[in-house]
């Protein structure tokens, strides 16, 4: 990929995909080596209609209470429904998705949870140069929310955006918490992080370059939280607060997550998409914090704020 | 209401809000006695754009790890954006809407789920004559299931309907079987029972007489099962069988169903909407049932049976 005008290839494709079956495995290394105990249970799967995937999963880990990591790529001879709604003219195009996509539940309320989700989608028409666009992101979901934990984990993923230009932190930054919003409960998910999509206003090579800068940056993002607050004793009332919260990330993967949504919509492999979903939650109706509390604190986190600069919580 | 076609009042409006409230005394009643040591709690709000509710939630009960009865009945100037899009001829128009909606989520999992629903909803407009609607139903959804249970349901179901015409059991049957149906799953959400929606096909005194009999049947339909089941032993294994099976409540709920859906888009009460999710819920990647186990058993009853002449599950 010299020139970087050229439209990308077949190669380039394949280059992409071997990066994130690559990811796919040291993601899955790295999580095994910090939970100490317990192993990914792998399930292989194709698609009728094209393609399929490799999902990972490991459950009731002495670090990690579920742990999904799932690489897919997708292919078919026209794209689906609720994918041209936004985007007619690409309708009757033959396509393909690949991508990375994870959710990590630990079983310590004092260890966030993570998400992280990397992927390249491909539109074909006969005779025209394929259309394509890079999309992804990670965000951070904490349940007893710690300043030092978030400013590491967003001063990582500047690290990884700055060599792509200063502005692009700032940007992904602020549709990270304009995308992982639940409207109904006006609350962001947790304290963000990065989200980009319809990324290719830069050539092929240098987006999948920036694709993977923010792919390779996750494992440093999370696992040094992870390290830091797995051994912390917690109480049963912290865990069923870890469950209540959970309830929220339910909310916002059936409500709105345009992956999960676009997967079920399209026939995607149910099981693969709602590995995202949480191994035990709760609801209470109408629970608030009481002030003052631990738990009260997350509540002044969930809205967009400037973390880096950030003098206290 | 003895000519049958003059247009509904006020006063038939204020008949139908009236019998509404009192339903839901009369349902929490029955449950109050039915689980014998929790009450429920009462909360009642008001919208800024006009109107209010009152929900009344039971937690922790003996029987019922929780029982949310809620009624509201809303009002404002100008149609919700969300209820315009299937009938533009309604945008702009002033609306009422008023109902009782409740979910049922019992401790012992020999007990059923069950969720009732009874709407009217009014549209508006200057110097016409209101367009106006019913709708509900009501629905089962077992973790072990019982055949004299499910066709006890049916039963009843049919007995509301049968003074209205022959074919409104198995009509509003069918409908229920096609919306309480989970795509992503291949799965309805349990054995089904009523559902209508746009009733206005009879004068609006009869179907108000057919709100009302499908309302005041629910209790009948209901409790007799969970009295037959309540005391009936449980383990560990089938309590967590019925966690894992709430997840597909959660589901339906939050992919699929409208009034859910329609109440997070128009700004609702978020609390009270969320009633319905289920106090504790688990998901199990790629779980599925040993064959001749119990839990087998429900996977039998989740697609439209003719539940009234079934010899057996």
């Amino acid at each position: 990929m010299n020139d970087q005008n050229k439209p990308p290839s077949t190669a380039d494709f394949q280059e992409v995909k071997d990066y994130l079956q690559s990811l796919q495995r040291a993601i899955c290394n790295g999580m095994e080596q910090t939970d100490g105990a317990a192993k990914f249970q792998d399930d292989a799967w194709s698609r009728e209609q094209g393609g399929g995937g490799l999902t990972r999963v490991l459950r009731g880990g002495q670090v990690f209470e579920q742990a999904g990591v799932a690489f897919s790529h997708i292919h078919g001879p026209e794209l689906p429904k609720p994918a041209t709604v936004a985007r007619p003219e690409l309708a009757g195009c033959s396509f393909q998705a690949m991508g990375v996509s994870l959710v990590i539940h630990p079983q310590n309320p004092w260890v966030p949870t993570s998400h992280m989700n990397v992927r390249l989608f491909v539109a074909e028409a006969q005779d025209k140069q394929p259309i394509w666009w890079f999309g992804g992101g990670y965000d951070l979901t904490p349940f007893y929310p710690n300043l030092e934990d978030i400013q590491h984990w967003h001063r990582t993923a500047k690290a990884a955006c700055d060599p792509f230009g200063d502005e692009v932190y700032p940007e992904y930054k602020d549709y990270c918490d304009r995308y992982f919003y639940l409207r109904h409960r006006k609350e962001t998910r947790g304290v963000g992080g990065l989200f980009f999509d319809d990324l290719n206003s830069w050539p092929f090579a240098t987006c999948f370059n920036f694709m993977r800068s923010v792919g390779d940056s996750y494992l440093k993002a999370y696992l040094p939280i992870v390290e830091q607050r797995k051994n912390r004793e917690f109480d049963n009332r912290q865990k069923e607060f870890q469950r209540y919260r959970r309830g929220r990330y339910v909310e916002f993967n059936l409500l709105y997550d345009r992956g999960t949504l676009f997967g079920l919509q399209s026939d995607g492999r149910t099981e693969s998409i709602l590995m995202s979903m949480p191994p035990s939650v709760s609801w209470k109706y109408n629970w608030q914090p009481q002030p003052d509390t631990e738990e009260a604190m997350l509540y002044r986190c969930l809205k967009p704020r400037d973390w880096l600069n950030a003098a206290a919580i």
